[in-house]
């Protein structure tokens, strides 16, 4: 089969613009755009390599849901309303199996959000897919890692731990088997509708990508403060408990990265404001630490506190 | 070396924040920036890869100042005027070396045309490098390539063929040498100023990257139209032509790719506007050919016209 490039991009992520603001869309050297009145344009670029974010035969609809995924839960962390996205696709080939299902998955998750693809660029070469998204964002509201404040509640969305069980399971680290676990790690769900609700609420928020300990560790340097976790107020499935005792290693769901849920920070004052807003989340939202004047972070187990490694979270070119 | 990801990211790509529309910039979930008030948002994206869109070994300062060059070539066409672009990096390891002098191309040509960097990612795996260049424009003087009319002049900026044949040069496909071929390979001008003086005059604008035949084709199938261009009128170089002679090829600096000259149609009301203004384009421009009804791409030579074959340009995953 012999695609041209560029029929190869229209084929499959041309989908009929929806956006009013969207001027001129994919096809010519620029897409032109309208930014929203008034806010602030959100801007984030994610790469996923195979082999490194993902494993060598990932469905493609998974895949595709995955790379835009990861972007608007970083515009959901700065409580941004996600409005445009580009893609820049490397791939050995042109597939037309594997691009019909990877588009599907990047489309639908876009169409679910009133997201549209407004440019891309595909190009020959080992698999690898590049995501911009762009979003708005009132300009008093967005969540930055540096305004937790000491006594603030720390919160995190959803559960823990089960995309870092998810991907053990994949690479035959463990003998368990969960759905969940795998479905969290190959389809997460960005956290949007909870990203709105809390701009102009929490102190600070980030994405839980590279592990909580690293993440959150990134709001302690950031707002320069410290914090302790409570172990027992973390929510973990009862899966990632298990495997938790088979490694004999509590710190397992702050290491593991990939879930990404909404790690934030609360002034106290606050807590009722977030208690009557919790319906409009989507998803669940659990108080599970205490940010410190005393800097680094802290976990709380049975009664005994121990210092954690901030920097725990995996990270790339690390020895 | 054993350096974090975030580390290594900060301490190549964050140059002091110089725009006073950059409210937040690298090292938070998004950038966060405030958009021209009134004017259009152009955003374009490419992608380079090891092996295919440059050579193994390319000197890493003129990688840099290319990764960016052929993204605001793209804004240039449109007429916008750079704004802030993002850096998606994908790298086989840290190399310290590599990595200052890549920055450096890219940060004086951003420098050189006030565009701030914004944001990143920085991930392992094969050489590869995703820009996103943002820009704005007059919601009346963007530039589609939709809009040329039967009867205009078609133009192209600077020189013809220079790149392609500085590639021949590399690949050892010729024995000529020619400093300026191999400059114009690696270290492109992307022709901003010429493209914001065009906004607004010309009727269709392209950036020349396939080569002036596919990218032209772009033109006349966007607008319906048809065209002849005039070898004899066309911007080359001596050792362009020493190069055509040797292949026995005149048709070598239109299909030859990477030039990142902008071609132009101007309506012939509009001709005595354009000669006012080329003193402030910084390169020089020429008159190559004409729209015409007639569809297709032909080429007059010593009194003889011949069809061309529009899509003769590179493409990827063409067999």
């Amino acid at each position: 089969m012999a695609l041209g490039e560029f029929e190869l991009i229209r084929s499959f992520f041309s989908p009929p613009s929806r956006r009013p603001d969207v001027v001129l869309t994919v096809g010519d050297d620029c897409a032109l755009l309208t930014p929203a009145s008034g806010q602030l344009l959100a801007t984030t670029v994610d790469t996923l390599v195979e082999g490194v974010h993902f494993l060598s035969g990932t469905d493609p609809r998974r895949l595709g849901h995955k790379a835009l995924a990861v972007n608007l839960s970083d515009l959901a962390a700065m409580g941004a309303r996600p409005a445009w996205v580009t893609l820049a696709l490397t791939l050995p080939g042109a597939d037309e199996a594997w691009l019909t299902a990877f588009s599907k998955g990047f489309l639908e998750l876009a169409d679910r959000h009133g997201v549209e693809l407004v440019g891309g660029d595909t190009t020959r070469g080992p698999l690898s897919i590049t995501v911009q998204a762009m979003g708005f964002v009132g300009r008093d509201k967005a969540m930055r890692r540096s305004g937790a404040g000491i006594g603030d509640g720390i919160y995190l969305t959803g559960e823990l731990g089960l995309a870092g069980l998810g991907l053990d399971i994949a690479l035959g680290r463990t003998p368990l088997r969960s759905d969940a676990a795998t479905d969290k790690l190959e389809r997460p769900e960005p956290r949007i509708r909870a990203g709105l609700v809390l701009a102009g609420l929490a102190s600070a928020c980030i994405d839980v990508s590279d592990g909580l300990a690293a993440d959150l560790g990134h709001i302690l340097k950031a707002s320069g403060v410290g914090a302790t976790l409570d172990w027992q107020a973390l929510p973990l499935p009862h899966e990632v408990k298990r495997h938790c005792e088979d490694l004999g290693d509590v710190t397992f769901p702050l290491r593991a990265g990939d879930d990404y849920e909404l790690c934030f920070t609360l002034p106290e004052a606050r807590e009722s404001d977030l208690a009557a807003l919790l319906p409009e989340f989507g998803c669940a939202c659990t108080r599970i630490g205490r940010i410190e004047r005393e800097s680094g972070l802290r976990m709380a187990l049975n009664g005994e506190i121990r210092a954690l490694n901030a920097a725990a979270g995996y990270q790339h070119f690390s020895s």
